[in-house]
């Protein structure tokens, strides 16, 4: 089963922000970037069995999302400032297509003008919100069609979530101390590598 | 107790890299970054009990230890750029002072000439080697006095680790799948946590 992250993110929906301050004028683009570090990338390889959504909820045009699909990815090097312009890519790209499109923006990156209920909609499956002080992941039974739901530094906004609590969340954490949603797909990938056991699905690169 | 972790790492000993390219020429500082926020940040404060040590072994004039230490820093912010910006700073300063003495570049970090063998003898503990497949940490009854050392994305070359045999060296591992190095630490620092439960050792920042 695909393994499947969804970020909800505050950073910007412009692709005009310098890759110098990810963190500041393009409202914690480095967050997303560390996001798709540790939920697509291994020490030499690709999680070719894991897909990441960023919804990006920034100005000017929010909500856009940012797929990831670590079975398609190619040439892209986990440092923050190359995600970073694989980033603006994607956010050039979407303003080519009509709303509600999907664009492939460079290979296993796609985007498209949406947001969380339409996503949800799409992907099916039980929604894993990772909330501090809620059960713990490690004895709960993970649902075979989980979509692990993560907020960036700053909690989602009510807005972001309409619609979320008729689907029954699970809620869940990652341990007693409060860590970047990076950190949390992280232990989230161990939990989950754990109960498969060791295998070999990466592509070696 | 303290955490303590030691990368071993290849990046350079110069401070004249480019922060647009981490990652190559500068022989990857990128994953001396990530190992930075992996080991002092959480999502809204600073691992006030954990000190790095990142021991860079790249050229001109290895090696090099750079020092962070969690109770001491200021300032400092955790995307990639900003970090290789603090590391430009502290391969800086080690010109300034004689062979083997510690000199703080900004608060908090510290750097000196020297490798791992004098900076064992310093710290004292048991060395915790994290190596694939190496038997589960969370089986693994952890020394009180653990220093945690990984290497980068290579294998450490074998004249870094002279005299660390005699050590005897606990191995461990952190799972079934081969991960970054900062990734590691972040799943060692979560089996610390669980292991200590909540509290809220951090300065709030």
């Amino acid at each position: 089963m695909t393994r499947r992250f969804v970020l909800l993110s505050h950073a910007v929906t412009t692709p005009e922000f310098t890759l110098k301050d990810l963190a500041g004028s393009a409202k914690r683009m480095d967050v997303v970037c560390r996001a798709v570090q540790a939920a697509l990338f291994l020490s030499h390889g690709i999680r070719t069995d894991t897909t990441l959504f960023a919804v990006l909820h920034g100005p000017p045009r929010p909500p856009v999302t940012v797929k990831l699909d670590g079975a398609l990815l190619r040439k892209v090097h986990p440092n923050e400032r190359v995600l970073g312009i694989f980033m603006q890519k994607a956010l050039r790209a979407v303003a080519t297509v009509p709303e509600g499109d999907w664009v492939e923006s460079t290979p296993g990156i796609f985007v498209r003008r949406g947001g969380l209920a339409v996503l949800l909609d799409e992907l099916g499956g039980r929604v894993c919100l990772m909330r501090e002080g809620a059960p713990d992941l490690r004895g709960t039974k993970v649902p075979e069609d989980a979509v692990f739901v993560l907020g960036d530094y700053l909690d989602p906004e009510a807005d972001w979530l309409t619609g979320l609590e008729r689907r029954d969340p699970l809620y869940v954490s990652v341990g007693p101390r409060s860590v970047f949603a990076s950190h949390a797909m992280v232990l989230v990938h161990n939990e989950l590598d754990r109960s498969e056991g060791t295998d070999t699905r990466s592509d070696g690169k």
